[in-house]
C-alpha cells in the first residue's frame, strides 16, 4: 500500500516566483494546483521579499505539501541579477524548510530531462509534455510551468531514490 | 523631548551573520548588545537558511529593534559565491521586515566613512573606532564589529534624512 505523497516545485525569482503542487502516488502523477507568487518592483527589497514570502507562505498553508523542489539557480556573468535572484531564492527556500518540509534541489537540465526526455529544450516543448504527462494541469506562464516541471523532476528521483535505498537494504 | 530608537545592524553571511544593536538618542549612541548567527555547513541548504531565521528572529524578538540597517552586498567575479550570499541576505532583510522593521541598506564604503572617517580602511581600524565611539560595546569578531558599525552607519545617515526632511517641510 502506497501513500500519495504532495509535492510543491518551486521556479524562484524576485518579480515572480512560479508554483506547481502535484500528488505522486507510485508512477501516477495527478495535477492539484499551480500559480505565481508576485512583487511590486516600486516596493523596497525587504518589502517585496515579504510578499514573496507571505505569498508562498499562505500556498504551503492552504494545500499542505510534504515535500519541497527547488530549482538550482543558474549563475550567470551578471552578478547583479544573480545577487536579485539569490535573495528571493534563499526566502523561496525558507518557506517550505520552516514547515518542516524537506527541500530539494535540481539543476535545471534535470528538470528539463525528467519531463521532455532530454537536457535542453523550449519552454513550448515543456508546456506540451506538461499537457501530456497530466491533462488536467493548468498554469499560466512559464513560472507556474516550470514550477509543475520540477515537481515532476522530484516525483520521478524521490522514488529513484527510495528504490535505491531498497536495494541496498535487500 | 527626543526619542531614543533601537537600531538593529546586521552583516549577513551563510556561516556567520553578524549583528550589532544601539540605542540612538540625537548624536548619542549607546551599545546595547552584538553577537553573531551562524549556521552548520554540513546541513543542507534549506535547513541552514532556517538557522540564520531562527537566530535572528530570536535576536530581533529579545531585543525589539525599531529600525534595521543592513550591509549592501559586495558583487564579485566569484557567481557561487555571489549567489550563496545573496540566499543568506535574502533571509537576513526577510526577518526585520516581517517584524514590521524598516529596513535601510548601506554600501560598505558609506559603513566605512561613518565609523573611521574614509570609505576605506582595515578591520582593526573599525574595531578601534567601535571602542572610541561606544567604549562599553563588546563584539567577538569581524562580523559582530562590522554589524555595529552598519547600526551606527544608519544612526548618523537617518538623523541626516530627518534633518533633511524638516529643513524641506520648514
Amino acid at each position: 500500500m502506497q501513500n500519495i505523497t504532495r509535492i510543491i516545485g518551486i521556479d524562484p525569482g524576485l518579480r515572480r516566483t512560479g508554483w506547481g503542487i502535484i500528488d505522486a502516488l507510485g508512477n501516477s502523477l495527478k495535477f492539484v494546483a499551480s500559480g505565481t507568487v508576485t512583487s511590486d518592483g516600486d516596493m523596497d527589497l525587504a518589502s517585496r521579499l515579504c510578499q514573496l514570502h507571505d505569498g508562498l507562505a499562505d500556498v504551503v498553508h492552504s494545500y499542505k505539501p510534504d515535500e519541497a523542489a527547488v530549482e538550482q539557480t543558474f549563475v550567470n556573468k551578471d552578478a547583479v541579477a544573480t545577487l536579485k535572484l539569490g535573495q528571493a531564492r534563499g526566502v523561496v527556500m525558507l518557506v517550505p524548510a520552516r514547515a518542516g518540509l524537506p527541500v530539494a534541489e535540481y539543476a535545471p537540465n534535470a528538470v528539463k530531462k525528467a519531463v521532455i526526455g532530454v537536457g535542453h529544450g523550449e519552454k513550448q516543448q515543456i508546456h506540451m509534455m506538461l499537457k501530456i504527462l497530466m491533462p488536467k494541469a493548468t498554469f499560466k506562464g512559464n513560472d507556474a510551468a516550470d514550477a509543475l516541471a520540477i515537481a515532476i523532476c522530484h516525483a520521478h528521483n524521490r522514488g529513484g531514490a527510495r528504490l535505491r535505498l531498497a536495494a541496498a537494504a535487500g
